[in-house]
């Protein structure tokens, strides 16, 4: 059917000259294709310590699947400003922060507009960009990653968007104030700040501008990665075109809840976020003495592998450990990123590092 | 900010000249505000006998809030395969219907493309349409709501696709074979079957050819709406460009286990079906005593209100029932829409509905 796929569109014909996401393997299919019995999956940044008990309390009592969700989400609203500080009206809830970037999307990015996206960064960012036919415009961070401001040169009268991960997934770091404020202040494109993972970061700023989005999720920190709950906080003028574009329903009333309990148990987050962040700091001081790491303001680690960083991944996985290779990453070359897991879990993960160098080491030839 | 919205884009600037997603009243807002101790809602076609118990059962033991999903969706995607007879490989999962229907405006749509839409018809078509800067093409339908040969007429070279509800919401007619046939094969643009009430229909065909999609979902005979799962069997040469635009975990790990579940009981969905069909014979019946109301082959009903339908909808509510006012349908002029509930409900309906034209036909100086 050439005639038809060649006529479809747009998209069909240039746009998706790419794979979508590609998911890790599973804990299930590593340890039946390496006859393991144990194996970790630190390939997601997931929090491993779960969910508030509190949130999975909720679950026990929900009956109502069969009623539609109510789409204003007040009470998950009323919440998120309590715990933001943010102002009510300007906060909207997405299927993740990704569903609330995908939104923005359909809002602003027609074929030509350009994108600008300091690499490397999350790959997400680039499939939207190419699926919206929009134009990638890629700046290199700096030496440790951050921004710099040359990236304001980037910037033209065609940007309509710039994404700021912040701390960046996969390197771990935060971004200067100072740099953020420059950009903002240098254009009138929508400076969109990815904060999935602040709750993590040793400090935080807040510009709040007429051009500028911060969005965030229940996904890490508060462990609730499977129900997808984004929210962010816009300029107040963008609010009509967002409710215009967002799908009607992007959470359902569980979600809702669960979020609302995970608010209510706001310690049980901290402790995870306090643990996690204790064991990234011995994590990193045990990394360092086998390769070069990156310091972390996430609940991961990136490391430079040396060699090629699909043969140290597929390396840890014969040995139970599941990580995310970096090789898709653009601006990666040698990279991994591991997630900070329970002790237990990070031990594996040092042991099997340590193993694979020192077989690397032993069996120069081999590799 | 003037300069700001103005320049954000496309959209901004002339797509999103409309409203979004406008929900109907919630049950407790009518309650408080005329003061009512028993309202029904008939107004969202859920059903109202909930979902399967199996279903529910499943969310008491769900602890895995942290983990993401498996997006392959492997398990599912084989109990639809055998529920529909489709083949596994074309069927994708979706966050409802609406998710897949907007992952395929992603890929097809552009700025001036062709939708043509059968007028009246589910809003969230226009929605879409609008926010991709498609052009709409509506077509009027035929005297029985029924699509008629005519519509190849509306359309050109320049349509992607074509939107197709059968059966028909808010109308509840179902479409000639023949009919949807003739369009497939008068073009190459995509023909979008959404069979989103197709378990209440009577009778029902399967058109497999390579511009055709058909899309389905759980939310209406299976009871899932809150947590909104769609599915549809697409045309194999579609299949990578779907992947590469959809959204990486589109449903929870949650709505998979409970979509399954549900599946597995599948004479809780066949019961729950028996038993609206039989009260939607009833309600039609008591109906036309009444009012100008058309046969439905779906799980709501569809009828004239002679005056205006807000008033109509309005003095509903007074009374304690919810229903859907279509003045807001593209091709409705005074219609309105009414779930089929459960018999009390019914019973309740058709009590106020009688009082309403009562009341009408005793004060007529009163509308």
């Amino acid at each position: 059917m050439e005639g038809l796929e060649d006529r479809s569109s747009k998209m069909i014909r240039d746009c998706i000259q790419f794979q979508g996401y590609i998911p890790g393997k599973s804990i299930d299919e590593v340890k039946k294709k390496y006859g393991l019995k144990r194996v970790v999956k630190l390939a997601s940044n997931e929090n491993p310590y779960g969910a508030s008990p509190k949130a999975i309390e909720i679950l026990k009592n929900f009956k109502d699947l069969h009623l539609y969700p109510d789409p204003s989400y007040e009470e998950l609203k009323q919440r998120i400003s309590e715990y933001t500080g943010w102002e009510f009206e300007r906060i909207v809830i997405g299927a993740g922060s990704d569903g609330i970037l995908e939104t923005l999307f359909r809002i602003l990015i027609e074929r030509g507009d350009e994108v600008v996206i300091p690499i490397p960064t999350f790959p997400y960012y680039h499939t939207l960009t190419r699926i919206s036919c929009g134009r990638e415009v890629l700046v290199k961070r700096g030496r440790d990653f951050r921004i710099e401001s040359d990236i304001t040169n980037a910037i033209t009268e065609k940007t309509k968007l710039i994404l700021i991960c912040n701390p960046n997934n996969p390197t771990g770091n935060d971004e200067r104030e100072e740099t953020i404020r420059e950009i903002v202040e240098s254009t009138k494109a929508i400076v969109f700040i990815d904060e999935a993972y602040i709750e993590f970061a040793d400090s935080r700023f807040d510009i709040d501008e007429e051009n500028v989005i911060i969005a965030r999720t229940f996904s890490k920190a508060f462990g609730l990665a499977n129900l997808r709950i984004g929210y962010a906080r816009l300029p107040s003028w963008l609010i009509k075109y967002y409710k215009a574009a967002s799908t009607p329903f992007p959470i359902s009333t569980i979600a809702e809840k669960v979020a609302i309990a995970s608010l209510e148990d706001i310690n049980w987050m901290k402790s995870c976020v306090k643990k996690i962040k204790s064991e990234r700091e011995r994590l990193y001081k045990e990394m360092s003495k086998i390769v070069k790491v990156y310091p972390s303001q996430a609940n991961f680690l990136f490391f430079e592998t040396g060699i090629d960083s699909s043969l140290v991944t597929e390396e840890l996985m014969k040995r139970g450990v599941i990580v995310r290779d970096c090789k898709n990453f653009i601006g990666c070359k040698n990279n991994i990123r591991v997630s900070v897991g329970k002790p237990e879990d990070n031990d594996l993960f040092l042991e099997c590092l340590r193993d694979v160098y020192d077989s690397i080491d032993g069996n120069s030839g081999m590799w």
